[in-house]
């Protein structure tokens, strides 16, 4: 049986958006674990209607770690949801741990409480971006500050398993996010990881830009520090709600240009619903010792839903295996 | 009189792009010298009305900077337009030159002709951005791969002295681009360079993030290295163009939407000729010791007229001197 562990206390909509989500996820052939406050938890349970009562199961936590909590405050709470739901993969209870909360504490407490994968330093974010050929993913998209040489090489191993398993693509081309498309274009850690990468993977496709994110070229994972991917993405974001606000401020200048808004609000509410990652659900943390998914905090019920479901198609995909197995092999080499 | 020196030999539209801006910019109160094949530019302009003869001048260069050549190249070239044009500015015979060609050659050719500014070890590329409360620059966009904690700085105060001159806003706000507003968010450089920016700079309002590179925070100049910078500006551009592809794709899904995407192309077109930088016509390379102006290589005629009439009103403003300025009274402090 499958289990998956599901931090409630977390979100900017609630415990209540938690539960619906993991209530709207049951099929009858997985489990999933709620953790937090017990009382809380179960004063919501006892007024929704459930399916499968048998799959829901509830882990007690003390606390629970706010949004803009600081590491200093975290450090050594061993009382909040994310380090009970944590333990909970640590002692093979559960196969995936799952929370829309703080994501620095998540990561904070994956690395005390489960440890790094064998031969892994730094573990990444891998984080999906849409294109004009698909769905590509970025790693690391800000798990770390810094990064050294092999943690661009360990960010292709995993990003590659990861999307080889989830979006079923043999052998993803893996591009190295730089300052131009040439080899010898790139700061000194790039310019060396880019060695590196042509070494150990054989679909290294080399240097790719900024544009590239987005665009029709030919690449899968994009490989860069999480300074620079936190940037990029966060770039993205925020030109995005530009174009948005410009859209809804310039169609007003005109009856015309109104009723084009309007017309057209369907395409753009379509396209905007892409560009937003909380249709995936929630964000693997690649490179810890078992299965942790990260969500936006904004994530509504149906995000963490879509975050169950693909927690438990990762599991019966045997992802965590391939991971482990991706990094050994390379190790071997 | 002001002189003005533009290098023709450049950009995606030739050299009679270049000449038709030009021409298009005299107004009797400056002159232009043409840097290129002179028996191409006589012949170019032998064709042309000229209301202000007296104010075009020709410079003879034998040889042009490809957009694709490598630093090896042109690293001893002698006879190309950019370097003959950047003589002019080293000889006092011109205040400011523009080109809309190689970037990395006018660089190079910057630092070998010209030099750095006294004090600076890094030059660096000041790109305005568009954001929801009016233009920003980033600085550096760009000219070098890796930076020092000192760079920023140096980046700091030529940026804000330029936003303050061009701009016309007294004391401008500084940003440094990092991963989370707090200050002790970033990686080791930005940590450090934090630092420095909060002795030296009264106006340092601290981190930003890249969704604040367009939003609505009140901030002036974002200051960061020049690897992070291109990665911000060319995801920034790659997204533009992906929303535009959707939207046409989309708006093909149901007569209606079509009839929407034809009602609302004026507001479009509007937004993203705000997005494209080639409405400012150049960008200043900030830091070498004279005015130096690079414009995009798809620059067409009315790109180089703004960025003719920017560096004229730059010099009239007598730019270069409160750079120079900005960067003694910090020294000295």
């Amino acid at each position: 049986m499958i289990n998956i562990v599901l931090d409630v206390m977390a979100g900017d909509e609630g415990v209540e958006a938690n539960i619906n989500g993991a209530l709207a996820s049951l099929d009858g052939t997985f489990t999933v674990f709620l953790v937090g406050d017990e009382n809380v938890i179960q004063h919501q349970i006892s007024q929704k209607k459930n399916k499968f009562p048998e799959s829901i199961k509830i882990i007690h936590a003390e606390s629970s770690i706010s949004m803009d909590a600081k590491i200093a405050e975290f450090r050594s709470d061993r009382s909040s949801s994310i380090y009970h739901g944590l333990k909970q993969i640590n002692e093979h209870k559960a196969d995936a741990f799952i929370s829309i909360g703080n994501s620095g504490a998540i990561f904070a407490n994956a690395l005390k409480v489960l440890g790094r994968m064998p031969g892994i330093s730094r573990p990444g974010f891998a984080i999906p971006i849409p294109s004009i050929n698909g769905t590509r993913i970025l790693i690391d998209g800000g798990a770390n500050a810094d990064s050294k040489t092999e943690n661009y090489l360990h960010f292709a191993l995993l990003g590659a398993q990861y999307y080889q398993s989830v979006f079923k693509k043999i052998n993803p081309k893996i591009g190295l996010l730089s300052i131009g498309s040439e080899s010898t274009k790139g700061n000194q850690l790039t310019l060396e990881a880019y060695k590196l990468l042509e070494i150990h993977c054989p679909n290294f496709i080399g240097n790719v830009e900024g544009t590239d994110l987005t665009n029709a070229l030919d690449v899968d994972v994009v490989v860069t520090d999480g300074f620079t991917g936190n940037i990029a993405l966060k770039s993205i974001e925020g030109l995005a709600e530009l174009i948005k606000a410009n859209l809804l401020k310039e169609s007003q200048s005109s009856l015309i240009s109104k009723i084009g808004l309007l017309l057209l609000k369907p395409s753009i509410k379509k396209i905007y619903k892409r560009l937003d990652y909380r249709q995936y659900g929630a964000v693997p943390l690649l490179g810890v010792n078992g299965l942790v998914y990260v969500g936006h905090g904004r994530s509504d019920s149906s995000a963490v839903e879509n975050a169950i479901n693909a927690a438990v198609q990762s599991v019966r995909n045997d992802l965590f295996s391939s991971l482990e197995q991706s990094i050994v092999s390379t190790s071997n080499n």
